[in-house]
């Protein structure tokens, strides 16, 4: 469904780097749930520059709701959030319009847009186009939080520095949704910083590891075939641009155990069915089963790097090499947090309305 | 989208594991595409038992063609394979009703369908139900080999023995899909046996990776946003049972890298633009470059154990243990490969008739 | 979605005329509604002959149900139908392959299918497969039932014979879902069977109107734009075979009408909010009001029929005449009106859980 | 699926009538097809009031094109076309927001979204929120020509007034989409306006019908079960507000016939296969046969009329009257038709693209 996600609760993405606007539409969010603009504003704000570590384009990222919002709640029908570009530097990429970039998008476009695409910037393929996202994850967000639904993503992994494991959940996730640079030990914060300028100062660029929890979801949200909650989420994590990997629970180490470790135990908690561990991350059979669901995504280094590179010259077939200037980031994996807490939750939402009906969100 | 997956080329799943039958629907394959009744017998005897190693249920597996094929060929209309249950033994399971078996589906299954679900077996759940997946399958592979397009996925690990890594990509794809134990190194096949055996022996189970390689697809397929080439194989690689994560290309090593050794730098061979190296796992953007897709899938370990376990009776709400008896594989990485390669045909054939038509998978 | 409809509670349609076997796939029905064989085989019933009037095809259509009910009731997973052809008399159609005959889906089948289609019958396009419909639709049907919304069709007309309009709308859906030829008024059901009659003494053949109402639905069901609920039904009425026409309340009527004879002024009725009368047929903006849902289909006379009609052989691209033998009806409004009553449970089953929940249907 | 429409080729619609803007977004139209921002607004124009018979609301509806359209062609990236509203007399409607005006959605809006609409203007129920279709279907319109596909719509009948059938396609095409008042006979036009005229004098309205014919369609075009042509057409149609029944070819007067009458005879013509008459409306089992396609759309009266009606407080649950002021059309059907258009196109860019791939549009 191309540019569309989801059936019940569904976002629409448009826009290009440098086209006149970028933004999104909500579709099927309840009707009623309050829409908090500053918190929208907040989320934007984690999307974009942190300091010294990112992008010196800087883009007020203004977000005008035009409908959707009537007196501070929305009504139930599509929310289309509007997002002006203003910073644009196309004479920075003009001269780029046929030597692919590698690691980029633009040899895939041009393949399959024919040279139509506008590839100013990366065009539709641009990191930019996930601030329509982080605008409607907001408002899912919000929703989930009014039915005690919280998810938190912290950076688990940024070159060779990891962060530590996930403890009170609780506290964690608050203290990540509020913190710019979405680390729990704030020691391997500033290493992982260091990291990121590290590789500016070398002209290259670093990945990193992100890991989400989201806790309060019932059981009995996923499909068994086709649309298990994995698949869901998996589907959604992997359009976030960068994202080469995803794994629920224990994941690829799951692979090198045996059953016994593995399963988890049944128990019960204050008369409620629980896990003693959760290795499946809280799903089974596709489906959840009450407890936290946990899991990871690698993000691969930023592609735009100082160095030279070798590439091809799509407009002369002729082998050639290549130099990006312009504003870059060293990394994105620090940005790309929010646009996996926003994917998310837009995700979920559809599960939830899906399963429980289209006004269930605003009943929290 | 529930049982049903793609929407062109689309698959509907049915059955229970203890019911009259399973099956499949598959629908939109394009007319004229020849149907090889003795290939489609071929996967579905390598989905099942090998030797010693597998469960000791003998199903004949007989897939019967009610729909859709007509004098050897596709018609254009739904193809309905229908594959009788026969060899059930409904009362190895009968006191398990209530007893949710650790890291099945037996809890989500009843907090979802409040009790109501057929629990013989697994039910819906069970990975007997991926029959109707590798018959499906098997008539999506056919059309892709007469475009061209072929895929071949090993064992990459079990246990704690490691696969070779692809090499000739022709010559290995071939080598595994003669194979029923789908291994590079034979070497490797025989160590990986003995670590099934002796889970089996220890009452316990182990786990996997399954790496799979796709040749021959064209440059520009995939969707920029949701629709990636990696959500949509994600999506219904997550389908599969016991998978916990996947990943593209280098995947979560590539989250260690730099740009620059991340990057996949373009390079003129014989006058078509290729990679110097597929980091990217063939796929920039959500898009397909050409190059081999490359991706892993983890299988857990197989949740069926003979050691006694904690768990909870859902009858009672009272904590209680319980020790699984009947049949039941040791490891399943090994019968999951043909699921794999089934369901990313299915997958490859919904891509490829959106981009280019429904008619295009018939005329190669 | 090809051959599949729906969104959460969806059906997938299967089979050809004289294939092995038709069927249905019903996916999505809220687990625990309880499945009634009997009603099944009376539906089934109903979409056969009526005595001398239709088809000396007699098929046992014995349903089998081979996943998603256990106990008697639905699991919430897959509920598949398979109807075994038996009489089948493919040598009557042999000659036919080439022939396109009038009325029929026969040349438009060669031109999206190449020529590869099933051509025996009618094959996917024949009428006959409308029996998986009828099948799943009576579990649509028992599951509104017990959320007390009813369904009742009408054969408005036939030939020049009109039925008296809907009266006491409880009373009158009894009386027709009794009724093998579902008329109001018994002395009009003899006039069109005498007009089916002489139809068929003439070689010729008849269609009609169908005239269905829904009561019970509640307000509040249908989306703004593209999925309103006049939308959704139609796309289901249009699937039906010789449908050439839907309206809705008034319908084409209101055309002629001034907006102040068209419009249905709003009154309270023991608290409830009612209008004065339903010439919008239930349905504002896309979505219902409360009272009851009325529209009208019309059926095309069956295009089989005993006189000789111009046609061309698509083998040799030459002009021809033909001669249909065989057996056929000479009308199927009559037997039309039990899949109009199912197609339109399905569809209303899917935009209730939409809007309420999977689970709501089962809580009725 | 909402507000979304379509699979290949999807339009999205968004806005209140009252809100900050309206408008679309165009998703999978092939890249590269020339974007004619005059015929755009030639479009517009059509869609508005037309001298003395419509609404005096004046809106400027310029549509500005923020994503998609680069070096004036499509990019094959989603289209937004966002509309701002200026016009606004909010004042007017703030009484009305709990009296529900009969034959408006206003009833309906509350029940579904329990008072949190955007009552003002009917909110997203508008007819204005048509503009944004007619933007995304001018681009769709210019695709279609491209691959010599023409539509025109005109207005069959409003009040007792009739216009003649379609004559020569080809030169009654031209005339419509040329004409701000869509009448094939010059006469019947006047005497349509005078009916309009007459009607807005009593402070009331009339109706009308719509037909539409779509030459150059190949056959083979739509899907035997669901997504019949007439399905996914009547499902588009059926989303105009105020469409209450829509036809194929002979429609609801085919009931009436004989199969001898009904069904059209096959011939051969310049070598091609075409019927002597067109009576199935070019569309047989759901599919093109190559004729034209032709179908009619019954639109009921403006709903806003001068006089008293009754209706319900809804905020008291009272009985009441109410009187509608401010300025609304006697008649929307001479508006309506751009929309019919337009809608049309979208929905068979969309069934063609499905058919023979998402480039193909362009290659015309």
């Amino acid at each position: 469904m191309k540019n569309t996600f989801g059936t019940s609760v569904a976002v629409t993405l448009f826009g290009e780097s440098h086209g006149g606007a970028i933004g999104a539409v909500l579709d099927g969010m309840a009707p009623g749930v309050p829409v908090d603009e500053d918190f929208i504003a907040h989320q934007m704000q984690l999307r974009k520059s942190v300091g010294a570590l990112s992008t010196t384009r800087s883009e007020a990222d203004a977000v005008e709701i035009v409908s959707g919002v009537f007196n501070g709640r929305t009504t139930g029908t599509p929310i289309t959030f509007i997002i002006r570009n203003q910073d644009q530097h196309s004479r920075d990429y003009g001269e780029l319009a046929y030597k692919a970039r590698p690691g980029h998008a633009d040899y895939t476009a041009f393949m399959k847009y024919h040279g139509f695409q506008d590839y100013r910037g990366g065009g539709h393929f641009s990191g930019r186009i996930t601030a329509g996202l982080v605008a409607a994850g907001a408002v899912a967000i919000g929703a989930l939080k009014m039915n005690n639904i919280h998810i938190g993503t912290h950076i688990l992994s940024c070159g060779d520095v990891w962060d530590r494991p996930f403890g009170d959940l609780a506290a964690d996730i608050d203290l990540l949704n509020s913190s710019e640079f979405a680390v729990l030990d704030s020691e391997k914060a500033e290493q992982m910083k260091a990291v990121i300028a590290e590789a500016r100062s070398d002209g290259d660029s670093v990945g990193g590891r992100l890991e989400t929890v989201v806790t309060g979801l019932p059981a009995g949200v996923g499909e068994p075939w086709f649309d298990t909650l994995e698949s869901v989420l998996s589907h959604a994590l992997f359009s976030i641009p960068a994202v080469k990997g995803v794994e629920f629970g224990d994941g690829f180490a799951i692979a090198d155990m045996r059953g016994s470790q593995a399963n988890d135990p049944y128990l019960l908690d204050s008369g409620e069915v629980r896990t003693a561990k959760n290795s499946c991350g809280g799903i089974l059979g596709g489906i959840t089963n009450g407890m936290p669901v946990i899991f990871r995504a690698a993000v691969k280094p930023t592609p735009s790097i100082y160095k030279q590179q070798d590439t091809v010259d799509l407009s002369k077939m002729s082998e050639t090499t290549l130099t990006i200037n312009g504003r870059h980031d060293p990394a994105i994996v620090h940005r790309a947090r929010v646009v996996a807490d926003s994917i998310t939750a837009l995700t979920l939402c559809d599960q939830l309305a899906l399963r429980y009906g289209t006004d269930w969100l605003a009943n929290g």
